[in-house]
């Protein structure tokens, strides 16, 4: 069994943002030399998310509003996390909606995905440093 | 470290459907000959879901109308996503909450669950071709 | 290829209920062996979640209040699956949200985490014996 374990660094300048990694997790695996098994991607923080969906400026746009709608950050004064001082319990939320990782087959040392799934890290917290994990295993 | 990869068609005549795909994904399992491992099953589309849950009408009739709620699908116009012509932006909603993937454990031959596991392809945006993902690596 | 499989067993006293496991999981670890691999932790029942988050009192309050909202218990009769006798359908879909299972990163013989991640038991049918998996591949 062979395994790579890769560290990526975001620090985004606003509350909310989308970012496709997939072009990083490519690189990873090209690196590793794996060309059959499975491949994590999680976010190390707990007000951020790893998802796989469409990289579409629409479809990013109706996330934010329904992230939102759902678990709206204001009033501050809503959620009991908050009284320790902080003001990103919603981020703890919308995390949880939107997954911490994903799971992606590799296959014939590639991604195995289907014409649309792009990798995205998804940031509800932002101005802060944050890691994302990549963990391939296989052969 | 062995590894089998298989790909399982949908299309569905309606927009939503949740159907049972254990039964599938055993018969990979007893193709594969692996013993102790896990085993990843994903939707390679970004409107669709696999998930597990509970084999039961009822409750699958709860989940449309739940699902329904939090993101509905109409009037299309209330998402941007849309505006590229598409009208499944809520589909896209819908998946995340329901999720991409499952991870299952491979103990001793049999898919490890509980009593009432069971594995389900959901589709939010069907009348569509589609693929579901079975990678499994193990020994 | 190494792997160990164990079972954790939870009988909550309240219907609802947020456990730190991470330590359950640390002793699994080090029992196994492995120094590099994957850790898939999952509930093998349909109304709880396993699921990494904060851990910390305010915001697993702001957890319970927000999954009520999304899913509230009551009305029991406004769920199809509580026609069967049973009373738990909100509990199937609140662990929807909140999901199934997680993976994690075994590097160095540790689990591979941020800062403030924390393995979480999520129960929201209590009162009723329940298990969850703990499987770690790797070498």
């Amino acid at each position: 069994m062979k395994s790579i374990t890769e560290y990526l660094i975001f620090n985004t300048e606003s509350r909310f943002e989308l970012i496709n990694i997939t072009l990083d997790v490519e690189k990873i695996l090209n690196l590793s030399g794996i060309k059959e098994g499975l491949c994590l991607i999680n976010s190390m923080h707990i007000s951020s998310s790893i998802f796989i969906n469409d990289d579409e400026d629409g479809l990013h746009n109706d996330f934010h509003n329904w992230l939102e709608k759902l678990a709206p950050h204001k009033p501050i004064n809503q959620y009991r996390h908050n009284d320790t001082g902080e003001e990103n319990a919603d981020a703890h939320l919308k995390r949880q909606i939107m997954g911490r990782e994903v799971v992606v087959a590799i296959t014939k040392s590639k991604l195995d995905f289907g014409p649309w799934e792009q990798i995205f890290y998804g940031e509800f917290d932002g101005n802060r440093r944050k890691r994302v994990l990549v963990k391939i295993i296989g052969e």
